[in-house]
């Protein structure tokens, strides 16, 4: 029963099944492989547009990459002050960005509204070159409290974004999860809608490490081999990402991970929901659960192996407070849950409030 | 006849294997899982000391982390002038150690001699703030003419690098080649005769993408976590390394891939040195192969399909200078090279020279 | 009649003498001359204490100077969100720090408290690598809305900020005009109370352009000297700087400088409270006056050549807002400001609201 | 008997006069003063040319920041081996470029020919993104060595330059020098003959502390306003450089401190050539003279008082060499040097030299 995180699981068969079908033969390296081909040729199709894409290991290259071509040294980037770039990747932003400056954005559910936004451009000081300016907006789909933005909420910020001169840049970790959710083409949540840089993230939903940053307009990634080189990023056998996202896009494995994992965390959100003493902190939209419950319930759980861990009670609704004696929790589900796993935990919590 | 480099072949059978068995099964993330953990142990007894191990996915990221925990923004580093890290990593170095500076070093063979290196340190000026000082000398193993250092001279180097206050960094991507040819204990080659850091690259020799920086002293390692993670080096699924590695080091598979690309490269120097018209710009003594040859016949043999690259003429001694019409070519076997493939290659140079 | 900023007068006359007497002569360069020992000796006698002092032309080359020895490129820096260090010198910080984050801190009059302190340490996500630490805490002495530090409070500060492992550094732009207006000694106000290290300005005060960053502890200065002339803040002829600040420190003038400037603001806050339709937005400390007015008046007073600006509404108490056709109006007096100036100001004020 | 460097010396009357009228009155801060501004006129009708001027106050904080407005943190700047910005101001360039690299170039009394840029060019690797690419040749004017570049010499090297796409950087520490040695117009010395980018150098030439960074072409200083501040350069009272400039320019008085201190290097050189066992390392044609003496010699004649520094050997030429007993000094002249300076010095030497 592992909800800990939807990284604790390898990689989907599919995804593996490609990796191994890849390692055979001889092929161009950094990049110039048939594989990386396929890949971007795959994306290009899947968002029904043309694109550059770059691919690394990790999430926190990707974004920060990202950011830095999006970025000046003394550029402001806003954010949710919960966004996984500037609460969980270290100070990659800042250096991959030398030194531009992550500016905390508040909302409801880890997201980002158009008011808001306006609200800090329109107040933001503007004596150059005192005051940093803003030269770009990061929105996490799914929102680090897994909800997901519809594509009139991007089109709403990324209006205000651009009416400023910045662009808007999407962290994509869970983009599956929004797509299969919201069930509309991955087109209809970037660029349609204003997005000018994905980082769209495969790791967490079926591939071992695998990232594709993804221009919609070239031009912004002119230099961007440069910059994925210095860092470091830049892998001599290119097939490994190649293969992984030609794995994972085709024939839409991806969303049938995606869809998998969302299906688990409505049937743990509903179970959770139902169980005494317990409730939901929010609604629950991609692969993400999190309820309030009785820490000694919490403690019980993974006693018996139980794995989710206690989340960032600063992330609570206003009307929102913990009694003492609860937490908030959160319960990550993975392409991986089954059925059974979501009902084993429900039962045993079940189990346990009833002794209780 | 693939003998354009060493980063064009996938992985090991054994390197796959591990990494589809590690696939199964929820794991810890970020480094906490069981193969992470068993490939420091391997690593420990293959070295024959404790250590403190970092595992990345490309050279560039390893060798310039390395270096930014040996260095400080006003320092410099002494490496080769054909060093891969001043030639090929386009300024990682810089942009990981915040500015640090590398200083070239001449050598015959792309070595470093204890001489050289001292001579330099004398002659350093130090005059601080307004000079920069050595707190590095980086060696590459094998070095980038694809020789190696054998204990002695890695004694006497370290020896004037300690003197001189500085630490000795060791670019390891083809240590495995070395410690094949030279038969001697990895630990020879390393911590007993004065290496602080060494990279040692698997990915050129067996593995998918996996390299690891390991520091002899943890003391050193101090905070290369926050190196790491702010580098976005940091894989979530840190499985995909452990088991890479596990597999390369298990039952001395990586020396058996690395004895196997050196065979090759034996044979193929051996069966060169007799074609006529073609030269040994010097001897082989890992898997690279560097020869002079006719412009025509390196056409005519690219011409039948085989992929080799024409290397920077500035590498020759200077007893040697390319006639016009010749090349000085560079042709690297790795793990997969059969002796027919090499036995292939040679019978077509001859043929083509006869047909000459 | 120029409220503008105190930085838009020359030097006093005394520190123009020094300069002029310093004018003469060989001395050796690059701060080794005898002028900037003589500084050197008057800051220890000083503060009574012994220190290690750097002097730079600029406070953003002072601060960020400074916090780069606190903190590591993964480190924090909590300041006021006010704070001229994150509010008006671009990404200056985040630039020599190589990447540290600063992290805005709310607090009434643009003052930090310990209570505010202890609570976001104690929230402070504590996950390495993923998350950053705070390394040090910056107040700004005077305060951006001109209010004073008193000696218990900075003790509470330093107290909270060293109970969690970050130093606590002084942007002193104004710290003279608060040594003068608490009336204690400049000990009480740095070391003696916790502070480790202090920019100390007279730029806004009496010098042309001269900022010592003063270490109490000299380890926490190891490597000073290198961050200086790496930024290029090292000038050749030193004794530019050590003149200015012996001609500032001699017999205390710096502090009749102060006072000077206090008094003016004084009389001028006393005079704008009594103005009709003028309210003071809080007390007056230092040398700046802050005050809510009608935004007619402002703009009658301007067409008089009055030189004042409008300041950022943000800076407002809760309970204090902005009617429509009013300003928030920063007003600063300088060692310049006469008695005269400020009697013609309000005299003017009041013939304006008089005709109003 | 000062000739240990022109940084030992204070301003010249007319540029502290400068400073002390400019001291009065109320001024625009930030260099928006009229200081500022008429300074910005002389340098246009000086170089007849319009033009973007920013001032700092080192030559390390020029240098460093026109290098960064001509580079990307993947570019290299080819500059002689002994150029100041590579040899004395400590890692400065990388600094402020993001990690761009020097790469040395070498060259007969510290100046770069066109052959040698055009060969190394030519020779360059230009595998992106693996190698680096030079974005920028630096020129020093007057060379370390103090000779001088002559227009057709600029000419020659900005056309290799520009013909590599790189641009033309020169380091001016000791422009004046050379303008008044060739007697040509400083347009010709500059952009008539390719020069992009100069740093002109007042602090050696009589100012206190003023360097001017100039852009012939006003698009490549786009954004250098948020790189001075960036780095802490933009003085809060611009008058000071604004007056130190203006006081320099006015009336060629720049150009007679030139000459002056030309004219006593003339007068030390030949009178060292006449000297006994004393001869010129290469011939004087700025105000810097490089002799090789006896060592003993040179301690007689510290030993009385004159100052003057021994100098990097590495700086010789091929065809000399120091024998034991001997050292290559250097001695630099100011625009203070009297004439009996210079005969004090020679007598001195004659004497000892006799007594010998």
């Amino acid at each position: 029963m592992i909800f800990g995180s939807d990284n604790m699981v390898g990689a989907s068969a599919r995804v593996l099944e490609a990796l191994v079908e890849a390692n055979a033969g001889a092929e161009a390296s950094y990049g110039a492989d048939k594989w990386t081909r396929e890949a971007e040729k795959l994306l290009a199709e899947t968002f029904e547009h043309e694109l550059a894409a770059f691919f690394v290991a990790t999430g926190t290259a990707a974004n920060s990459l990202a950011l830095s071509a999006l970025t000046r040294p003394w550029s402001a980037v806003l954010c949710h002050r919960h966004a996984h770039i500037i609460a969980d990747e270290s100070s990659a932003p800042e250096f991959f960005t030398g030194g531009a400056r992550l500016i905390q954005v508040t909302g409801a559910e880890g997201k980002i509204t158009a008011e808001t936004l306006r609200w800090m451009f329109e107040r933001f000081p503007d004596d150059a070159p005192h005051n940093i300016r803003p030269s770009a907006v990061s929105l996490s789909q799914a929102s680090e409290c897994g909800l997901v933005y519809t594509p009139e909420e991007i089109a709403a910020v990324s209006e205000v974004a651009h009416a400023h001169g910045a662009a808007l840049h999407m962290d994509g970790a869970r983009f599956a999860n929004a797509v299969a959710r919201l069930g509309c083409a991955p087109a209809e949540l970037s660029w349609k809608n204003g997005v000018d840089v994905l980082c769209l993230g495969a790791s967490k939903n079926g591939a071992l490490a695998a990232e594709a940053v993804i221009f919609f307009d070239r031009a912004q990634a002119a230099d961007f081999a440069n910059r994925r080189k210095r860092g470091g990023h830049l892998v001599a056998k290119g097939r490994m990402f190649g293969a992984q996202f030609v794995g994972w896009l085709r024939d839409g494995h991806w969303l049938e991970l995606a869809r998998s994992a969302n299906r688990a965390a409505d049937e743990l959100s509903a179970g959770l929901a139902r169980c005494p003493g317990v409730r939901l902190a929010w609604p629950t939209e991609a692969n993400e659960v999190f309820v309030i419950m009785p820490t000694e319930l919490a403690a019980k759980l993974r006693a018996t192996g139980a794995v989710f861990y206690a989340w960032n009670r600063d992330a609570l609704p206003e009307h929102e407070t913990l009694a003492s004696g609860e937490i908030l929790a959160r319960l990550v589900t993975s392409f991986r849950t089954s059925a059974r796993d979501v009902a084993d935990f429900l039962e045993m919590a079940a189990a346990l409030n009833a002794r209780h």
